[in-house]
């Protein structure tokens, strides 16, 4: 650490220096402001961050403090965004890579590898198992049949008389819908539908809108707020209550995205012949017994355990394990592991479906813009996004292949558990370096 | 890339060596099977894997192809384990840091900081208002009130009646328990409980278990398989359908968990003194607009969506961050986000208060055992683990801490929600480089 | 009992009079085939059943035996049909009366009776109570916002993606709409919306109707069953799974008819004022000691115990004695009862709102036709039926008295238990015979 | 109507007599405080509140005002208590009968009738074909696993380490347990176990409580009451929010009483051979399409519609209309149809079995005391009540018929869906007077 670094650092650590001020200090003046250099300031912070908490603590953060990201963008000719706050460096977890497996999809028609960002021995095994099934049987068929983020303010009427009223003129009033719609200025975010529900003088307004390839959280948020505003600025007897009510819902386990869908809704389904199922999987695994174990396991009890959308195997392991590889919102995993599994026995095979109605993604975004996520989601062909907001093939390209990653692994598992005690064996004898 | 790996990947391209023993053919081959090489030809193991991806795809993993980790090692002499399966690097995830914060808990008495590692701007910032106010307030208290890992196998028994007797000998057979409790041989997973579901003819056991420092689920998973073969080697008229059956619940949404606790259950709280929300919050801010901000999202807007415990703000934003960072399991992001907020306005100020029922967490295993996730874990104290199943003060500090993040962040924003249109305004903010 | 009624009785124990033509039987061979007597062949024949069963176990059935109905029809000359099957009687359930009730309602504008027909104590003097406050503060506000009956066949296409082809045709083809609802040839049964949920390959199709004064479960079930051998006339490779999915859903807790609506949904609300709550309820109840109790009880207790929609005091009680007293189907408490309560404490006093939506309700059909529901019904002024299916202002008044009841009693009991331990000491009062 | 009579029903309509008193005024001054004339006072009572109604209504209740009940008591000499306040009369609902069914049961080991009160054409027919089966099969086993009623007081601690110590204690310290048990005076309502939820500083107290043949709401309600005074009167610091905080749950669709059973929690099983199905039902019906009929619309349909317990085919017609046969509280049909249906294709035949983990039942108290109930009790053995809490074979007994009744009507509904358009061809024809 040079001497400047050093100085910056005593400034820092004494409080003369704000913790959000740091990456644009070091930038001017150990880098005389060159836009060249936007990286290294930025790395330098989080290292500067790193030795200050150091020596507070006494912890050593000698790996965190050599990571290095390329996330930081300038803004306003000298001020540098880091991406979030008070970054010291970033978090690594293993990667692993699955496939290729065949998909015969809306926006996917190839092989395709999988990357599995993942610290549990046994998922990329149990992905990879699952596409060997899934090859056999001639590659998964999947479409995207729902596309929209949601944002759901809460106003609040001063009688129900008039909330009603409200109600159904946003229902029907196609003036109003459109006047509504121009206060979204982001051309990356167009208001698509407004859903109202109305408990007494309670309206919750669930907004859905197209973002492109982008998740939209953020966009959607903005816009949710202009419109609301623009709503309210009508009706000055009304108040805002919040401009996100939950039922939105984000990041959090919820039927209304379940039943009406948030982000993308995703069907997959591949019929995998009886000899298949013996090629592939343990004695004992046939159609009959893979659809008994579904049934107990993922409809009986989950049903009992008293869940949202919980009726698969272990679809949020893959759910997560993509996510976390391919830069998406980790607190997504939540609503996107939302996912229906169904194996039905038929004649010659079984027919394996998977329903999953509110994955939240992106390929332009946060997480997505740089780095190994960035490589990642070029590895899958969906590192690019669309010049205008209905154009947003990578994303729904990005779709399917999250819902084959969790398909590979449900049948996996299915098949798995439907050999008996064969689950607990293969975590046991990865652990131990056998195969599985 | 030396020639020794070069050949070694041609091999590879071409099948004759399988992925799975990438990893131990280089360590022999390349380093003579010397122990001190471990990292080195795991590392170059998925160096080649990036390149035949590479090559077969026309995609640049050069930033994967890099990230170095060492979660590698040694079985039966020459065999490696790579942790995970076609392992091919690191994704990795900027981590943020906040804090200090000011904890009275059971297992922290201090001031500690929280790594949260994360791509969505604000969300450090948030953590980091929160926490201000915390510390104002005189810091936060935290307890953990349950402790416990679950599994639930589902047997089946030839009909009601003998289901019936067989669960009440379970909850009654202090005998049969013990006989039981035995099959478990791994000394840090120590069965403590089973509770019987009966659905006609099939038996949920849900097993709770002791496992020390770890968050236990292979450990326990091997245990119940164990348990179940021993119950059922007693009764040869019963079945076995699945050694998992979803009643655990593991990594889905489910009120089971809820109800009777999953991982750690943990409370928090802190009394918010009216000035303190004054001097750290918005205009607008006050005891009676939090409390009201909370009823009308967290319950009555969170009710309507139909969820499973989504009674908070935005818990799994911490969540997600807070176990990225530290290595834990990120599909158990679901259950851990379980939680319930709660704002009683009172004489004086706030009285804030989360409870997290089901929190999966570990200081042990998986992800948490090196780079990254081990320093992060070392920063905030809980860097070791027990000699014993009873001794996990790591992990229950740990959980203590996990649940300070998700509190800072859920009365920040609450506090935001509660000021109106500032969670729209303080994301475009931050996003354009502006302080919040 | 004269000698040929005997003589049937004989035949009809030896099994030679089959239970199904018993009141056929009597009608014809005692009463001539006289139109003129058809009540009385009818009550002969319960009458002559419950003869035969006390013969059979021994039982007196005095009461039983006497009660008398007149709810039989003549069909094809001389068969009776005499509304359920094996009639043996009716069953008696005492009937209170509450009100009058003063209501602003669109359908209702006046002061109303409420007929209440159950066996709880308490029950008519808590609603009555309820009813003291709202006429004190001016009458309560009613609406229907949703008026719709819906049933939901479950189809199977061969594959996903004409499962998501027809899906999309069913949304926006509008010929193929109006071809599907004339095959609904009741005239009081008429398709509204047909919403497509897809799970793999299978379709569920939410259609929902308009059926008049009805409930209309049974023209419903009937019309999708038409509608859907229709649409699979047009499509031979499908095939049908159930004419009734539970997608509904009738007679189950369901989040599906929370957030769609079904039957009717209805919202109230009275603004209540502190000097009401002093001058009607216990010590100890003002507004905010309400507005707490509501969201311990109704929110932060139910959203514990796992619930859909029983975010109230205690609705169910109120439903279920209105039912019964109206002659509505009983098993539609369940979804009927479904109830969100909001006490919002403000300047002045509490602003108190129910939502009620979910309530089966009819004033034609089944129970209501007939005996001391007919009288009930005309008595609150919904003994009418429509001449066409959009006049239906009989059900939605229905509609409104019913939320009206509901309403008062959740006033009353949320203020009861807002005084602490009253609600037992009134229990305890009122069953001694002394004044709550 | 004599001139007494007149005259006090003057007094009554114009106030000067109040409702309540109405009965006693009656039996005082018409009957001279006879005690062999309450039964007549108390219903000319309900003959004048018709008379003023329709006075003030210009309605007619000329067939309530007939209806007759006697389920008045005499209290402090000259009292009489009505049963329910503001009694007009009676509701009627017509019951029918179905059976015999061969039970082989704990409580139940005979052929039984089944009274069924309902509105619905086809529901007795169905049981009827539901137990024609069953009969062919053998009969049906049942049991009942679980007998306790709950009610859960909601207190407030100073803090959350307070809640804390307070729910280990009430779990570990028995000496308390006993000293809070013998709170309960009513030697008829028996704490046997407290289960304390701890939310913040917010502790449940879900207590089970042994109720005899009794249904047991109101003398736990009085028993909670009085032992949370007990409790509270120890810690002075504590305050009680409510007696009765929805995690009881009464009357509420809740996942707390389908895990931990409220009321009784009966299985019921029973094997139709192949040969059975062919002979009771359609063409079409076997083990195999039973078995898809019920995964389809019980499982896939009812998880999608998002349900509590709602994993059933029409549970609650039966629940519905046996309780009020029986005189049980209707609004605990709610519940009582929390119900699980299994249908396993096996060699030979269909496996059904019915879990029904909450129903709400009594012999003793409320409705079931006097009138049609009464009688509908004893024709099925279950009219009596035990001498001592522990002696409740009649209101088991009855658990086990409700759930035959239940048991009955899914099998023949089930098997009906599976057969195709049938269940809406039958419920044509029955409302037409043809055979289904």
């Amino acid at each position: 650490m040079n001497a400047k670094l050093l100085d910056i650092k005593k400034k820092y650590i004494s409080g003369e220096i704000k913790s959000q001020n740091l990456e644009s200090v070091i930038f001017i003046q150990v880098y005389g402001a060159d836009p060249e250099n936007i990286r290294e300031a930025c790395n330098d912070a989080a290292y500067v961050r790193c030795e200050a908490v150091e020596e507070a603590t006494g912890a050593s953060l000698d790996i965190i403090k050599n990571t290095r990201l390329d996330n930081c963008s300038l803004v306003g000719g000298d001020r540098i965004l880091a991406g979030i706050e008070g970054k010291i460096g970033a978090a690594t977890i293993p990667m692993g890579i699955a496939g290729p497996v065949k998909i015969n999809g809306q926006f996917v028609d190839e092989k395709v590898y999988i990357p599995l960002a993942t610290n549990e021995a046994a998922l990329v095994a149990g992905v990879q198992r699952g596409i060997k099934a899934i090859n056999m049987a001639g590659g998964l068929n999947t479409l995207v049949h729902f596309d929209g983020m949601t944002r759901a303010p809460l106003i609040e009427a001063p009688n129900i008389a008039e909330a009603r009223r409200f109600c159904r003129q946003i229902l029907t009033d196609k003036v109003l819908f459109k006047e509504l719609a121009v206060l979204s200025r982001d051309p990356f975010v167009r208001l698509e539908q407004i859903d109202p529900y109305q408990l007494g003088t309670k309206v919750f307004l669930r907004m859905t809108f197209k973002t492109g390839d982008a998740m939209g959280m953020n966009g959607v948020t903005k816009a949710s707020a202009d419109i609301t505003r623009g709503i309210l600025a009508k009706m000055p007897q009304w108040k805002l209550i919040t401009i996100s009510s939950n039922l939105c819902s984000d990041k959090k386990s919820s039927h209304i995205n379940v039943l009406n869908g948030r982000g993308k809704s995703i069907q997959t389904e591949v019929f995998i012949p009886d000899e298949v199922l013996k090629a592939v999987f343990k004695k004992g695994v046939n159609a009959r017994s893979v659809e008994k174990t579904v049934f107990h396991k993922c409809y009986l009890g989950s049903c009992y355990s008293g869940t949202i959308a919980g009726f698969n195997v272990n679809a949020a392991n893959a759910v997560a394990a993509f996510y976390a590889a391919t830069g998406q919102d980790l607190a997504h995993v939540i609503s996107s592991s939302s996912c229906f599994v169904q194996a039905d026995a038929a004649e010659g095979g079984v027919h394996f479906m998977v329903s999953l109605p509110c994955m939240e993604l992106a390929t332009i975004g946060g997480g997505t813009m740089f780095g190994t996520a960035r490589e990642a989601l070029r590895l899958i062909g969906c590192g690019g996004f669309g010049k205008s907001v209905d154009d947003n093939v990578n994303v729904l390209r990005l779709a399917e292949i999250a819902a084959t990653a969790v398909t590979a692994l449900e049948l996996n598992t299915a098949c798995a558990q439907a050999a008996g005690y064969e689950m607990a064996d293969s975590h046991v004898k990865l652990a131990r370096g056998e195969e599985a």
